[in-house]
């Protein structure tokens, strides 16, 4: 059986090959074990998805089918890694044009007074459920976002509004899960264990997924299978572990920028979902590859100059996949205007393989590196392995820079003087 | 009368004030006289963009009617700056959940055979007009996209499909112009000296933005505004210089990355179009700022994390408004059970305006260099100023780096590598 995952290196500057193995593996040892023991101060993540799952999928399929009876809408309101796994999978996953009966819509990820007068106007016309996660309970944007689409349901709806509306949070006390209380809202428990951007395979995320029709069963087959496969702490047995150490060799020899770059435009927020997943795990003590994102071939007519010929400060992670569900083929055209008659009858998803190919050689000899991860189809168990993958690979990748993947201090600063200038303002104005 | 644009620098990192705007100032007067003659080699861009437009206003504005009365989908053809100007300006200054009549929907952006599929079947009960724009005629997911779609056209209308295509493409005799002859489409002409990054203020996006209903009058006024008022080349009368300068010495500081950042969702294509105008402008001979972008507040809980407290290599530019259109009022809620009622008869964009204050005392204290953007207001008028604005900014900036802001040499190599593996592949399955 092929690997659901391949890993080609297509550089020769690092020697992070066989070579640097022997030298990593005594710390890969000792940080598996660390990772795996769930002693890391903060949180971890899930380990077998489809076993801790189990318990909690039945209610999770019985709720997705009375939205989808009810509603032709979810608002799920959340902020980073409360919605940004579930809008990263919903766009890889669901059609271009959405022809479903029940339509996603984001909100309380952002403060934008325009969105929500357009989306409280959008509202008028449709029957919504609202999905709510948080999971301190506490996030500024999701509680002020919810307050007000609460009260909007309970005007629309009247006093059974409450059956409208699902709460996700943790299993301790906090003001959210007293508010559902209160208020008769269900409640459905994410894992203490688990933080934000690790909590993907959680009914974070699964329970709007299901709603639209995504077969999540599929997908925690595949992370099980990764979580499995790559429970493996030798080096050479864990592909994981090999994109963490090579991604810490580019960074040891001074890039600064690792740039995730697919094919295909459906995977754009999954780039989001992987930054932040990166991103927060490892940007501490001054340390960290900046994590950026550009979906091709468009964006090689943007930053795609500066790729090739700029500051020398990035290497290039591209997602390529083996098998993708739907194709066209070039039509012959008899008066071949275009002079491209020599590519009639072949596919666009050809065309478009050829273009990585163009890109990995250009890059690859404009002095960029490149390690390209073939993953052999797009499909929610492929998904589900592969974000698995980039979870195993960023809590090995941290360890090995030194900081902890779990935890997210920096982020404190900014909701503390965003506070300060509330608390401020509303002093001023009282005075 | 205030202006349009205000530019406070938050960090003191820099001493990129009166103190060093002597020193810039004669290699600016040189620069500005060099790229006001036009003789920068490769392309320049509009200088005036309401008297370069007024004899092509009227074409314009008549061909939009046409379209808005009989279709219901205008498929964007193009690729990097052929299609990003408009996107941008389209998803700024539109609805965030369209009521219009017409939509735009983008193709030939790039080759994923799956994206093309779903649109043909999404098109077979639609009404659409094709606007296919390349000023080479040549690029290759733009000729392949239109291929397909013109034959699509001409299977649905009969012979009178070619009715509904206009071509843009340049002065020059090529084969996309050709192919417009041949077949009867309308043709619009793309000034032959601008760049597919600098056609923000042309036909290219202004006819697409005029059918979803945008004031490209209004537009245009404001970028003629800016076009007058950054005119000058005394740093301390000219923003756009000022601007130019800053980043300037964030990068001989040894900042690498510019982050761009705005409060406000619908900007986050306006990111991608900055994007493109900067990287594509200075990243050669390996220089430049690589650009970036984040759309808060999501993502100071994504990459925020590592803004904070991460590798020390990058500076934000944060774009806010003075006034936006559309707001809601924070309700009352008796029970309190989120404690926000010291915030109740608040508006959303007053706090997010205090997010905005939160995260610049944030970062500035982590080190990390703001330039604060204030656009006086979120309209067209002030879109088409802030777009000159960067325009403008960029050719200094390149000019200050030392590079020609006007060509894009690196991206023919991705083009050339694309077709030798294309034609390798053509002779291998000839054998």
């Amino acid at each position: 059986m092929s690997n659901p995952i391949n890993l080609t290196n297509h550089c020769s500057v690092t020697e992070a090959t066989d070579n640097t193995w022997p030298v990593y593996q005594p710390f890969v040892n000792a940080i598996h074990d660390k990772i795996h023991e769930k002693d890391v101060s903060g949180t971890g993540w899930i380990q077998d998805p489809l076993e801790q799952n189990s318990s909690v999928l039945f209610e999770l399929n019985w709720l997705a089918e009375e939205i989808k009876a009810q509603a032709d809408t979810l608002i799920v309101i959340g902020v980073g890694g409360s919605y940004n796994g579930t809008k990263a999978l919903d766009q890889a996953l669901s059609p271009y044009f959405k022809r479903t009966d029940i339509e996603i819509i984001y909100a309380g990820h952002q403060l934008s007074g325009a969105y929500l007068e357009q989306l409280l106007q959008h509202l008028e016309h449709k029957n919504p459920y609202i999905y709510v996660v948080s999971k301190s309970g506490t996030t500024l944007e999701t509680s002020l976002t919810f307050r007000l689409l609460a009260q909007f349901m309970k005007t629309k709806y009247g006093q059974s509004y409450c059956e409208r509306i699902i709460v996700a949070t943790d299993g301790n006390s906090n003001p959210l899960r007293k508010i559902a209380s209160d208020n008769h809202y269900r409640c459905v428990s994410i894992p203490i264990p688990i933080g934000g951007r690790y909590s993907l395979f959680t009914v974070v995320s699964l329970l709007p997924l299901a709603v639209v029709g995504i077969d999540i069963m599929e997908l925690l087959k595949g992370a099980s299978a990764a979580s499995e496969q790559l429970s493996n702490s030798e080096i050479e047995h864990n592909l994981a572990y090999r994109y963490a150490i090579l991604r810490h060799e580019y960074y040891k020899k001074g890039y600064h920028v690792e740039l995730l770059a697919s094919f295909e435009p459906c995977l754009t927020t999954l780039h989001e979902w992987w930054k932040q997943l990166f991103g927060e795990s490892e940007g501490k003590q001054q340390k960290g590859l900046f994590p950026t994102s550009a979906s091709y071939s468009t964006d090689l007519h943007s930053i795609g100059q500066f790729i090739q010929q700029g500051s020398p400060i990035l290497f290039e992670t591209i997602l390529s996949f083996g098998q993708i569900e739907g194709d066209v083929v070039i039509p012959f055209d008899r008066n071949n205007g275009d002079q491209l008659n020599y590519l009639a009858d072949r596919r666009f998803n050809e065309i478009n393989c050829h273009a990585k190919e163009g890109v990995i050689r250009a890059h690859v000899d404009g002095g960029v590196p490149v390690i390209e991860l073939t993953v052999n189809k797009l499909d929610a168990y492929h998904m589900g392995y592969l974000c698995y993958f980039f979870m195993k690979a960023c809590a090995m990748s941290g360890c090995l820079l030194g900081v902890n993947p779990f935890d997210q201090p920096g982020v404190e600063h900014y909701k503390r003087k965003t506070l300060e200038s509330l608390t401020n303002s509303v002093v001023h104005s009282m005075k």
